[in-house]
This record gives structure tokens, sequence and C-alpha cells, in this order.
């Protein structure tokens, strides 16, 4: 299916949807049709909650996540654990890892990982501004959640390198250095050896952790 | 991931894009963190474009099809077959018959199939108007190109009674009887004899056409 649209505009909002991620013309015109067989009130929504997110989104001013003040509920978060902070890729990393129930400190958002081949350098994604936040807010520890990617181990490598430097200027605070950990890699919950890839195995025995009861 | 968003406008957002077809939440996240990380301009023609979808798209006062003008420019086609209809449920199915650059006549799009599961009624799309256009306009034959599913025999048989009222009734048109026709089926093109379900594979064979040379 591919031109004999019977109309220019269905075809240019075809076009449009088509940019969305993942989105062939197949799919882009299925939902331009959708949007056409709504009502008036739904389409009315539907675009005005598009154009409130365009307008209104803003980005936290320390972490770097989506939020609707100048500051998240996460960062202002009185319940929150303010000496540890976890370094992420983007905003969905957020939502999930605070979906565990199992991370009560802070967050920042890199906004993308370094990525030579996509031109991304570690001025285009927010290092900076995680290495400006460390001293001034008494953080203790770093924790790490990048993908397990070559572009993710590269990242980490340069943020730990950042890091590092910032524990060996021998201030006052060097008595307590910055501790640095990255997130465990292993077989997934749930998981069967026989059906594990080679690397990650092989991985999760040389990083094995001493069984405790 | 199911809560947490981090800001009420994108979860407003997720969840309109959410009730596009097919769309679940993960989906509708990515789609909405895409249209943030958008420039300025690219987002306000993405959204400008959905806007003048709405307002500006019309239905061919003919044939029902999407157009942008009031006949659209099949029905309005000098090099088109005007004598030949060929019935189909929706929008998607005349750009698909279309691009096999095998049919040249107009077309009807009925917007729809009977369907009593979901409380469609022959009233509930273009049937009257199919049958209200046969007459005026010389049609000499309707093909019917509906799904080879139960709701698509059941649309089939009704038209065919319809459209056949239209033969019986004896004015002078009954010399030349309109022709009613549905396109066949049978096992596709390349397709093999031990991969065809039973039904397509039985009906197939009762429907053999003989072979000429």
């Amino acid at each position: 299916m591919s031109q004999n649209y019977p109309s220019a505009l269905l075809e240019r909002a075809v076009l449009q949807l088509n940019s969305l991620p993942g989105v062939g013309k197949k799919t882009a015109l299925r939902y331009a049709l959708h949007l056409l067989k709504q009502d008036e009130e739904e389409a009315q929504t539907f675009i005005d909650t598009l154009v409130q997110l365009r307008q209104g989104v803003r980005y936290c001013r320390m972490c770097h996540n989506i939020s609707d003040t100048e500051v998240c509920s996460i960062c202002s978060g009185i319940n929150r654990d303010h000496h540890t902070l976890c370094v992420v890729e983007n905003v969905q990393d957020v939502m999930q890892i605070e979906n565990t129930g199992q991370y009560f400190g802070l967050y920042h958002v890199l906004g993308g990982i370094i990525s030579p081949m996509d031109g991304v350098g570690p001025k285009d994604i927010e290092i900076d501004s995680l290495v400006a936040r460390i001293l001034p807010e008494q953080i203790s520890e770093v924790i790490l959640a990048l993908p397990t990617t070559m572009e993710g181990d590269t990242t980490n490598f340069y943020i730990f390198r950042r890091l590092q430097a910032l524990n060996s200027t021998g201030d006052e605070h060097s008595a307590t250095p910055l501790k640095i950990s990255q997130i465990s890699r292993g077989i997934a919950v749930g998981g069967e050896i026989e059906c594990t890839d080679e690397l990650t195995l092989g991985r999760s025995i040389v990083n094995r952790i001493e069984f405790k009861i």
C-alpha cells in the first residue's frame, strides 16, 4: 500500500504519523482513519492533550526527568534518600525502576548515552550536570543503571572516570570517598541456565556473588 | 509500567495515544516522548496536519470514500469505467484494490459490514445509498469485494437480495439485468496446497474454474 491516497490531507497526516517510532505507512493510515472516525469532542481532546504536553511539560532542573514543576516530585521528595543517585539513560528507565519499588534514592537522567556511531558525545548528554551535582549535594553513592550494550559500557566507563577524579582531589571530602556502583548483570529472575546466552552466563559466573544465609 | 508517570501532562497524553488502535501504554509512552523530543517546528507541523485532516477531509457524495472534494477523483474520473461498481468495506480496501492496477471501475464504500454481534445493521452502513445509486447511473455490474468472514458473507447476501429486487421490477431495464458478482476466493498466488486451510481448499475445488489456453 504505497501511493493512491484518496485525499492529500490524508496522505499528509499518514506521513506525519509515519514519523512516530516503529510506525509504518499501514499503521499510520489506521491511526489517521481512527482519528477521522472519532466524534468531534474526542478528536479535539486528543489534539488538545498533545498540544498541552508540548507546551506545558518541563524538565526537572536537578535530575532532568520530565516534570510538571521546576523541581520534580522525586528530587523534592522528603521521603527519598538524598544521598544516593541513580544514573539512567531516559525517562522510561526512571518509571521502570520506580515500578520495582526497590529504590528510594534520587535519579539523574542523561537523555541519551555516548554513541560515536550516532554522533552522540559526552557533551551532548547530561554528564557535566551530573558531575556538577555530586559535591554540593553530599551524594555518597552513584549507581550506574545504563543499558548493557557497548554504548552503555562506554558511558559507564566515561562517567566512572569523571567521578573518580572527584575522589582524587585531595580536599576534606576525601575521607569518605564517593562510592560508584553499577546494577548487577546476570540471569533474569525465573531464567533457565540452558536458555541464557553465553555472554550473560559467562559474566554471571565471573561476577558470582557469595552465598549468604 | 503502569503508574508513576513523572508528569500529569505526560500521563494524559499517554492515555490519549493509548486510544489509537493496537497501541498499548508502553508504545503510547514512546510516542509521547518522541513528540517531546521533536523540535518546535516539527511538533507544530505534526499537530497542524492532524487538525487539518479533521477539519478539511470530506467524504465523496457518490462513493463515500475519503476525498478532498465533494466528488472524489475516481467518481469524477473520465478514464474510469462508469458502468462497474465495486462494493468494499472501507477506505483501505479501495487503496489496496487501486494498487493492484487491475480494476478501472467505480467504488462504493460501505463504511462497515453487517455485524449483529457489534450492533451494526444494514441501516448503519451505506447500503441504501448503494441501491439508490444503481438505476440512475446505468451501472451494469456490481462486484462485491467484502471480507471472507461470516459478517462479510451476511453482508454479501443482504446486498445481493436487495440488488436482485431491482432486476425483478418489470420495467424496460429488465432486458439487460444487473450483473452481480463477488471476488473469487481460493488459494493465494504462490500458495502451497499443503499449507492451505481446509475450508479455503474445499471452496476452491467446489468453485473450480475451467482451464482455458
